[in-house]
């Protein structure tokens, strides 16, 4: 397969931790006989320094006409107490709208070498393996917002659309084929008008996937059953802010930040990005993880249906989480591994797996 | 002091455990000279059996009347499928808007002799010493509500005023004085303009309570901090729904929902109840955790400046939980015990500590 991959590195740690994951793709390619060509832009605070805007008109040209887009990190601390446009994460709100993506994608799961790192204790989370799909465009972050004039009231307005909640539902429902076939919908329908429109919407998606059972949870029972038994969950969908909290909420539970990818889907584009941040302090240091950046290409990888390339990296990350070739945040057991080192043992396992 | 209390034990466990509350309220009477008169009504199920009412005009005259209320359970699976006013759940909502309790306090505390019972790992709950003020009467919860005709479309409107932020953040600043005076308000700020007026309005008010550190946090990243690092909260702050989410999230590392009381304080009236719901299946069998009900009165006494009395009665709860005189869902150590042992022991021990 032929993949045009926009490269947009970012801050921070963006560049190291993104490096690692062409490493692995390149590794992919050779191995697979595929072909697939870098190109890189700048996006956050070194948009900003270069071009004075997060999101230069070359940058989204770039994106707009590749196949994918494998993103870094953005923010810088010197643009913490700027305003507006200027700020670096405008970059990737901006990139979000622009190219439409709708659906944002996170995976949770318990690597088994690493469970004791969990602050949740061992027999809950041991075999944990979600796919979170959150609703990234609607809801009230986007709905219209309002202060009165003299400081005393505001208001924000949640808003669905039933076409807003079939097309991310669609996703949802058929990564649940791929997988255990359950989607647990998260919402509050025995308040909110939105939720209700929400349960109704995919009631009526879901007998078009007889194969998949649906299960309802309210939203404040939900971040208990996170923490109380997480493998009760295979695909979650919710909303915007919901999939926010609940999202962020399981991605404590598999012990590090570090290690965990995802994607954010549209019609037509599709960006790949680690959770974590720039993480300014790490710079330079080699001590980023770069696992999140990795299993991000995978995701990218499953995105175009390139499910035994997805596999291999992912088999390639646990075989260095087994052996503890793991950069500090996750101990060291061995010797002292670099992000780059890191980047390296998976390329390598994916070229010889021994 | 004299205190005339509403009695309203509800269905299911209800009015099992509120009778032990009861007991231990009337040893702090007796060892206090007090003099607390109880009157006892119906709500809930029970209600709608007896009257076809949830909340029917003597309760709810009889709690205007009374100086607090303390309340059981509500629910019962035969109105599972009822709709609109018969629902027993109605009760309680009906009585929260009529009495204008706009600040649920609930305190989230894990106890030394149960530190092995919550899904978090011992250390990082060790000392855990939490109380969530949530906004309740405001919010998307009671915003407008509209779904279009043909279905396609529905909105819910999330409104504050600054009236409404500061009635429930002065309780809740008045409370950080008496505890570690630490505030955190939790809100989406980045995101919201109500947020943002919370955010404006409490550090404000905030300038009112100088001892008093005032921490904001956003709520996914609350989500997240807690499980992580509870120990960092004192008091907590937020808004309605928010404040559902996390607040219930934090129930569930104290290890057991059956421990948990929570006080609903309005400008003239207070309601004290435990978390924990109706659990039909367990009633009458004395396997019902009085502990949340009797903690409800603890906090009871609080409210009424009684804080030597609400000692007593928390150190008799601490003690039957060292000694393993506790209901079956904590484990039985010595013998099985009854909702009714344990609510005598600490009646007892409240008359004599040995
Ligand atoms: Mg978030
Ligand atoms: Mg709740």
């Amino acid at each position: 397969m032929k993949l045009k991959i926009a490269v947009l590195p970012g801050d921070g740690i963006g560049p190291e931790v993104t490096e690692q994951a062409i490493k692995a793709l390149n590794a992919i390619a050779l191995e697979f006989n595929h072909q697939f060509s870098f190109k890189q832009a700048d996006v956050g605070a070194i948009a900003i320094d270069k071009t004075g805007a997060p999101l230069p008109d070359v940058t989204l040209e770039l994106c707009k006409s590749s196949d994918a887009i494998l993103f870094g990190a953005i923010g810088d601390p010197k643009y913490d107490n700027a305003e507006g446009d200027v700020r670096p994460e405008q970059g990737l709100l901006k990139l979000r709208k622009e190219l439409g993506l709708f659906a944002n994608i996170r995976p949770v799961k318990a690597f088994e070498a690493l469970l004791d790192f969990s602050p949740l204790k061992r027999h809950l989370i041991k075999g944990v393996d979600i796919s979170i799909y959150r609703e990234l465009t609607g809801g009230v972050y986007f709905g219209k917002k309002e202060t009165a004039e003299d400081g005393s009231y505001a208001s924000d307005l949640c808003e669905y659309s039933t076409s807003e909640i079939e097309r991310i539902s669609h996703l949802a429902f058929k990564a649940a084929m791929e997988r255990r076939k359950k989607v647990t919908l998260i919402d509050k329908a025995n308040v909110l008008d939105t939720s209700r429109l929400w349960r109704k919407t995919v009631t009526e998606l879901a007998k078009s996937y007889p194969e998949v059972t649906l299960d309802f949870l309210y939203v404040d029972n939900a971040a208990m059953q996170m923490i109380l038994n997480p493998k009760q969950f295979d695909v979650i969908l919710t909303e915007n802010m919901f999939g926010d909290i609940i999202s962020d909420e399981a991605s404590v539970i598999g012990g590090s930040i570090g290690l965990l990818p995802s994607a954010s889907i549209g019609a037509k584009h599709a960006l790949f990005e680690p959770i974590h941040g720039s993480y300014p302090q790490a710079t330079g240091k080699g001590i980023a993880n770069p696992i999140a950046a990795i299993l991000s290409a995978a995701m990218l990888m499953e995105h175009f249906g390139l499910f035994e390339e997805a596999e291999m990296i992912k088999g390639a990350v646990e075989k260095s989480l087994k052996l503890g070739i793991t950069t500090p945040d996750l101990g060291v057991r061995h010797e002292r591994m670099t992000t780059s080192k890191v980047g390296d043992f998976i390329a390598d396992f994916i070229s010889n797996p021994s």
